[in-house]
């Protein structure tokens, strides 16, 4: 019996996770959900139902595990209680500071069902790779770095601001910063200090560029802390060589037992954050179903799933050929 | 309540875990065990009592958790089923081809125990990124490159041949191949392409160094399939360049969605391997007890346990802190 995968948000992880669900022979996408007209919707995979989200709760015994993939800011807080009710749920909530109270409006919200929230790489594998090695090393420093990619976030942030037509924008770690970590020194690191944003800007014509520029790296919380450059640059250009979105980064961490040091470092260099955003997440789909057979009900994250829970593979298997 | 653990063999990793312990605020050493006399034993810990590995039985109740310290070789697959009906237990069993094996012996000693095997770095965790890699990316490839280190094992190898004093091996990777497979270029490698052996030899007065070195490098399963140096030099250079253990290594998995590329990599550099060992080990033992507690018996890897376990700390703190 295949796992019935359901999709709620069809945007860039959703379609990734219709693209992953195909490498998966223990799994079948059984229905797309979206807020759009359904009727409009269309969807890659050949005779795949789409329903408005809103219709959900009719296909409750048809879905396994509803992957989660619309955005942290405002569609996860309002839909993962109200779907977690309903079905067991996987989602990629990813604002770092709101995670324990969405944790516990999914907590509360699944009494009866499996519910792993913020299974992405960060948080996700990067989370899991911090504890790690806080638990084995307790002397040591952790430190993680995103990019060289592109956040959508600060993308849309900029698009926002009057005179812009389009924008990409470019997180990238800072090498003496890096080298810093790696050689074991511990250093305290401001924001700053850490990474850089470049921005590519198409700007309206007759746009004041100047003021354009001045609005972005002034710009509280998103550019203000960090050293920004600006680069205006045609819609052509834009679409030609910064239309995908690779993403990337490190967690390091540096610890030691007395006079020995010792360095963990993990690291992604993603083609597409999307599409392996939407890899992680169905993995822990995988275990979602696990864990609600075993009645291992309410929200959960990464820290509570035996790596085992991830693989389609049997423990025999595993053990054989990968421990 | 303090883990109360005990230490079965007092080598480099008893020795790791010890001080390890120390660094533990919900851990306490318990107890040493030794097949040596306990009374000429003398542990760096005050006031700890050794025993005869064999007086095990009559601490069966005094000790929440026992870590096995022992070789692969010989020591492990004797001591570990008869401790595992006694005790909660936990190792790094690393010989990888008879895992499963050991893993079966375990399994059914361990009736109403906890046994966490082979909870190394590799074994352990290197295993857990292979095993996480290829869930997440069904299409791609798994390379493990060890070194710089040293190897104990080819070490031992080495001082039975005739006419040597001492000797420390290196395994060394070899770059070229290292980049090839950072490239994302899935090359197909050999042993002999991925790492060379270095050898540091003290040779006896008198012996026949062309003949050792002929033996060295003609030595079937550990030397043979290499490309190995042999370098003689003086036992006080052998101490004083040589005596630290320091190892490390990578995993490295290359995978796709489509067209898009993605690169994991988790690597280590180790100032000392069996310290570091030790630490993993220890982290596994908090794991170990807790399975217990939930009655969930028998031999486990390290794909079974939830990350979390590995920690002291609770679930809210692990949430705001590191997801």
């Amino acid at each position: 019996m295949k796992l019935k995968i359901g999709i709620a948000g069809y945007g860039n992880i959703g379609k990734g996770v219709e693209k992953a669900i195909s490498k998966c022979p223990d799994m079948e996408l059984a229905a797309v959900f979206t807020r759009r007209d359904p009727e409009k919707l269309r969807v890659e995979t050949p005779k795949i139902p789409v329903y408005a989200l809103d219709e959900a709760k009719e296909l409750k015994d048809d879905i396994d595990v509803m992957v989660l993939c619309g955005g942290s800011a405002k569609d996860l807080p309002e839909q993962a209680p109200k779907l977690a009710a309903l079905f067991n749920i996987v989602d990629t909530f990813d604002t770092h500071s709101k995670i324990p109270e969405y944790f516990a409006a999914v907590d509360k919200a699944a009494a009866d069902k499996t519910a792993v929230i913020s299974a992405g790489w960060d948080p996700g594998l990067f989370s899991m790779i911090r504890m790690m090695s806080q638990a084995v090393l307790p002397e040591g420093e952790n430190y993680t770095f995103w990019g060289r990619g592109v956040s959508q976030g600060h993308s849309d942030a900029i698009r926002k601001v009057e005179g812009v037509k389009n924008a990409v924008q470019y997180t990238v770690p800072i090498e003496e910063a890096v080298d810093k970590v790696r050689s074991g020194a511990n250093p305290r690191l401001s924001a700053r200090q850490k990474m850089k944003r470049e921005c590519c800007v198409v700007a309206a014509e007759d746009a004041d560029l100047k003021k354009i520029e001045e609005k972005i790296i002034t710009m509280p919380d998103y550019f203000a802390d960090y050293d920004t450059t600006v680069t205006f640059i045609t819609e052509e250009e834009l679409l030609k060589n910064h239309s995908k979105m690779p993403h990337g980064g490190f967690v390091l961490y540096s610890g030691s037992t007395g006079e020995n040091r010792h360095v963990m470092e993990f690291s992604l260099k993603l083609g597409s954050n999307p599409e392996f955003t939407a890899c992680v997440v169905l993995a822990y789909a995988r275990a979602a179903a696990r864990m609600a057979k075993e009645k291992n009900f309410g929200a959960k994250t990464v820290f509570d799933v035996p790596l085992s829970y991830l693989s389609p593979k049997d423990r025999g298997t595993l053990i054989k050929e990968l421990l």
